[in-house]
């Protein structure tokens, strides 16, 4: 981002810009829907009390008033304030809509959420996320979560970044490991392997030591969440640390499925990666994590994972796992370092040029059968001097520059960029496929 | 809409709705693009200086403060608050980003926008507008006002929501004449005729005689009003009416522009109707609102005119001329009437069956081969009996089941509609073109 936005927080993107973002949400959206999922929105609005159901307020939330009235949104539940994710509104619309849905339900969003943080750098106050999740109801198939390493490994290799790493891991092992080390807080112990890669492994020594672990039980998870491979040998790594307990034998198993599945359908995308905790969040066995390689100090660009209840209602509860890749943030990095770049400013592939004013109406026929066949065409409005509408063009960054034929003359396209010019029928000149639309290439390789 | 949402004027819609959603919106900006407007995206939120510049407070403004403050949002203009339509913030970014921006700037914006109404019917209080504009720096041909209209007959007849009518007048025309028959507030008089439908040709005069106008003047502004007409014939009929005066004149020549260029390039699609008044709002020269024939109750779907100042900065200003479509009404429309429906409720084409768990990997490697060309494909997670995961593919609304050939022969892919099934190679098998693709296609006849 070379400008600074008015106002901290929230990005807005100039329109060459945008077609990178665009093209990323593209991306994500046919990639998505070849995999069966539906799209849907959620209204930009929650109440405070389901917003802040759990009591905390970890999430900066943005409260919603008329102007007009005046009240204390916090002590008000039915208040309305911002969404700050995606699956606190999602959760919602499965309980509310469960009865017209068809479960496992697979569904992706990409929307706008709100956080009134402090402005620092790369925190933004508006973004934009884009969730894809698999719900079941009241039960979900564990394969789903090999699925969905699947798909955003596809979605991920189609937006054409460089090389990325999908890290996994499996609370169940991690949880399993603990418990078979005799250790009962596991929670408080995930907490601390999560500040890993923040704090390095003497710190979180002494972290865990402080919190009542013996040298040799901090030891042993420190072991655990170094382990790494692309393929089912970290299972034998993690036997040889010679800790056992039915839920770690439950992780392993499941976490074997992920990596090999992705060994033979995304080979060097996915691996296992016991130091992944995801500390914070509700998941209760696969948990993901995503790096651009090269870009590790961007943190994870794609998370999520197997949370054993979405919602509830009543007795019922619905499973899912899921990731959220968090577009705002990718976008502005793509954009600073222009690893994506268009190809020109505007959709428009051919300016249609005016010999004089009165020929507008059949340069508006000329553009209208070049749509008609795809190709995103404009009108000059003035009959200005050719040079000035060629000028006109090229700033815009518009390739071609059609010019009327007079008399029996046929029509002329002019590439301005090679300069060649060559007689051309309306009814069935193209461009080359890559001039057509404003598309997104590679740009500096950083 | 059959359901009713869960906050009142905040509508959702359900998996098989958002795909007609996506229909207008990916239509829509299909045919923006076409015609070289590119795509910009704003923050959803502006200080509250910013909304309620000109001091009206008549849309209804939703303040947004962090739940943690406490701060009288309406008196501090550095406040932030929610943007009540896409004009407002499109005028500051604008100004912001001239420097970066091309001119005339053609941009097409759909987002949401919030407005905090008193819950009625057909009042949405989160909404989406799609607005397309062209904005020059410091002048704006005329030329645009044509195009524009050209533009919008085209993006709605590609919706392809039936017959549609654009009413266009002009504000020149209006104000010239009633200047010419001695009038001095001359926008008194088209807010009144701005309530013509809703009040009746009596009533309307009533209120123009009791804001001084004598029986004449009432009658003269009233027979202006009641001109329609397609093509140019509506200037001699004004010119009939005996009123004379050079802004009148200047009126009548940029209506005829406008008829007369889409009589040839949108026949049946534009017409003059000199009663069209947009009363409350900025708008210099042309004004536009559209009907759907039959639906004129729902009142304009889009409506919009020529400004002569977007936004300014110091001596500069930037003229424009634009419209806007309210998705959300139009939508909640077209789902209430089912003018389009959806061939089915989910993007996938194709369900891959299990015939045990121990294939899925196979299964998968099928899905990737038929998602390569374009096929949006599903696996089942877990291999039920084959009549159970044909009606998990029949429920769904996903029309072909493919099964996965054991030994030596071959796949067969079944469609579930008509029970038909056969051999089939994942690298070379393809649906019908109609099968595809979830798409929509006109429904019920209304």
């Amino acid at each position: 981002m070379a400008r600074k936005p008015s106002l901290t927080g929230f990005p807005e993107w100039l329109p060459a810009e945008r077609i990178v973002e665009q093209h990323v949400l593209d991306t994500l959206r046919r990639v998505f829907e070849l995999h069966g999922f539906s799209n849907i929105e959620t209204r930009a609005v929650e109440t405070v009390g389901q917003l802040l159901r759990k009591g905390e307020i970890d999430k900066e939330v943005y409260g919603v008033s008329r102007l007009q009235d005046d009240s204390a949104l916090k002590d008000d539940p039915n208040a309305l304030a911002l969404h700050f994710d995606l699956t606190v509104p999602f959760a919602r619309y499965v309980v509310e809509n469960a009865g017209y849905l068809h479960f496992p339900f697979r569904r992706y969003q990409m929307q706008k959420v709100w956080r009134g943080e402090r402005p620092q750098d790369g925190r933004f106050r508006e973004f934009t996320q884009a969730d894809v999740d698999i719900v079941g109801d009241g039960a979900l198939p564990f394969r789903y979560d090999v699925e969905l390493a699947l798909v955003i490994a596809e979605a991920l290799s189609a937006l054409d970044l460089g090389e990325f790493r999908l890290r996994v891991n499996n609370r169940k092992l991690s949880e399993g490991f603990y418990l078979g080390l005799g250790l009962t807080d596991t929670a408080a112990v995930l907490r601390s392997i999560d500040k890993l890669e923040k704090m390095g492994a003497a710190k979180v020594s002494e972290e865990l030591q402080a919190a009542g672990l013996s040298p040799e039980q901090a030891t042993q998870a420190l072991a655990l969440a170094a382990i790494r491979a692309s393929d089912g040998s970290f299972v034998d790594e993690v036997r040889a640390l010679g800790v056992q307990h039915p839920l770690l034998e439950e992780g392993l198993d499941e976490l074997r499925q992920v990596v090999e599945a992705a060994a033979v359908a995304a080979p060097g995308r996915v691996m296992a990666d016991l130091s992944i905790a995801r500390g914070l969040d509700y998941y209760t066995g696969t948990v993901y994590e995503t790096v651009l390689v090269g870009h590790e100090k961007l943190g994870s660009i794609c998370s999520g994972g197997r949370y054993e209840s979405l919602a509830s209602k009543g007795s019922k509860s619905y499973p899912g796992v899921g990731l959220s890749i968090g577009v705002s943030r990718l976008v502005s990095r793509l954009l600073a370092e222009q690893t994506l770049v268009p190809n020109r400013e505007v959709p428009t592939a051919v300016l249609v040029a005016l010999p004089n004013d009165g020929e507008w109406l059949r340069a508006q026929d000329v553009a209208r059968q070049l749509r008609s066949r795809g190709i995103p065409t404009e009108v000059m409005a003035t009959a200005e001097k050719f040079g000035k509408q060629i000028r006109h063009a090229d700033r815009r960054g518009i390739p071609f520059v059609w010019f009327l034929g007079e008399a029996e003359a046929a029509d002329q396209v002019k590439d301005i960029r090679s300069g060649e010019q060559r007689d051309a029928d309306p009814s069935n000149w193209a461009p080359a496929a890559s001039d057509l639309n404003a598309v997104v290439r590679r740009g500096v390789e950083s």
